[in-house]
């Protein structure tokens, strides 16, 4: 198996995800070398630690590419980063484990224009949120000399770019791999540990087909009602009449307009049936309290209850 | 006016709400009396101050009566009552202010049944979530020597019951108040006094009706659109699928099932009204995704996204 210790990871992209990303390796590698994981391979430009032990960066490096090159001077200034690169062949050409950290169609793109520059026997992951549309594309590389891994951390914020990775943690949130028959089971066991060492709690295996019907009513429906409840707010000073929910359900709302479009649309026929399913059971709801049907009503609400409570532990 | 400090306060009901006002009072009767608000009037129970300065209960109080013996013995062993009651009208011929800490039907009938019984000249107020219900009834009271205020705090939590007002803390809150035409000026300036004392930030004055068709809004659709989304949901282990926005959404449908299902039937013309309208919303944004509009899509997300950041700083 790969030493994770002696990768060259690259990030492709340094947005929010990207940016969370360089910022959950770097303390993984500044660890591994504490415990003199690769102790021998000491690189010249090698400093002290606080425990007066050389150390050094070591053979494993963080590379970026990003077309804003104010975010890679960042991402290097912070010590993120060992280096920035605004031509991503060149970076691609070095790397051994790839993570592209981009849009759908912006990562599909990607993929078609750089197929060629990966460094044989890399492997590739992605982070997009819909996971039908680059499986075709990953299939085939995957059957050729490099290995791509489809995968979806579970983790967002409302607040998008680099700048906001800072306050960004991926401790405790689930990640969701969806492979394929053609990844090597040594790089899929590499990939698994590596997603724990970046303090993910817990990963979930399943085919694209299963993710992207789950994701539309865990991620996406949450978005659609988010927005839906600000469509059909009056206006801003409805917040004086709030007292939380209505805060916590709509804080989603502050989304990424383009991505989110790409997402729903880009999984259309999962995410309208889940819609559909949802609207049923808002109807429901609906003509029982239309009816004043009090009693059924509650025998409803105290089963939602019970099993809203049964979530609470799924782990 | 009023003096705050020299009032009787009473909580019929110390269940999650009843619970946080007492706690929040407690505090604010200790500051007055290290401030010698009412040093003149020391009571024999009297003690030493931090700064050694002489102290005591003095002639506020906080009184409370509840159907559970237990739970007075808890809030006065936490210091949090002077004095617990199991039989209301000896605690309200004692009283000067009231909170009644009931659900709507609860509080109708407490009200019904010792309307006789209260200290001629009390300031009465409720918590109640709906507002039109108790409204003949409470300018019928305050007519006479009575005077009801009606308000309703905007802070809740889906942990009920007196045990789980502990963590929980009114600071930053909103309070609505509807108060009658009967209501004397001096009585609403007090109250207005002693919420913000209580650790609100904001209080909002509206009538009884423009109460009921907001808060079917912000809180009752809410609760209907979480309890849809658990009713929607395939079964307890969709989380293992979750990033955080379907837990965020879903939290509040861990609610006190009969008191949500009479504050919604209770609202019924407001809350399908709001339903309603949010339904449109979701149907538009349904259509939208569907048909694959993404650019009109992404239109409608983006001002979205903007109406939203603009509810930010409501204040």
């Amino acid at each position: 198996m790969r030493d994770f210790a002696r990768q060259v990871y690259a990030f492709v992209g340094l947005g929010l995800m990207g940016g969370a990303f360089v910022r959950a390796l770097r303390p993984v590698l500044t660890e591994a070398r504490k415990h003199g994981e690769f102790q021998a391979l000491l690189s010249p430009r090698s400093g002290k630690t606080q425990s007066g032990k050389t150390e050094g960066p070591g053979p494993a490096q963080a590379l970026a590419f990003d077309a804003d090159p104010q975010v890679l001077i960042a991402a290097a200034e912070e010590g993120l980063i060992d280096r920035g690169f605004s031509e991503a062949g060149e970076m691609l050409a070095l790397s051994d484990v790839v993570f592209l950290c981009l849009n759908p169609r912006s990562a599909e793109f990607f993929l078609r224009d750089h197929r060629e520059e990966f460094k044989p026997g890399s492997l590739i992951t992605d982070i997009c949120g819909i996971k039908r549309s680059l499986l075709p594309l990953a299939r085939e590389l995957s059957a050729g000399n490099l290995d791509f891994i489809p995968g979806h951390p579970m983790a967002g914020s409302e607040k998008e770019g680099f700048a906001n990775s800072r306050a960004f943690r991926f401790t405790g949130r689930n990640y969701i791999l969806t492979p394929l028959p053609e990844n090597r089971p040594e790089n899929l066991a590499f990939l698994r540990d590596l997603i724990y060492r970046l303090g993910f709690s817990r990963i979930v295996e399943t085919s694209a087909e299963d993710h992207d019907e789950k994701i539309a009513f865990t991620s996406q429906l949450c978005h659609v009602i988010a927005a839906a409840l600000i469509d059909s707010s009056p206006d801003a000073s409805i917040t004086r009449f709030g007292g939380g929910s209505f805060e916590d359900l709509t804080r989603i709302a502050e989304f990424n307009a383009s991505m989110w479009a790409e997402l729903f649309t880009g999984n259309r026929d999962k995410l309208t049936g889940q819609i559909d399913r949802f609207a049923a059971s808002l109807d429901r709801l609906r003509l029982l309290i239309d009816q004043s049907r009090g009693e059924e009503l509650q025998n409803l609400l105290a089963g939602i209850r019970e099993k809203r409570i049964k979530m609470e532990s799924p782990r």
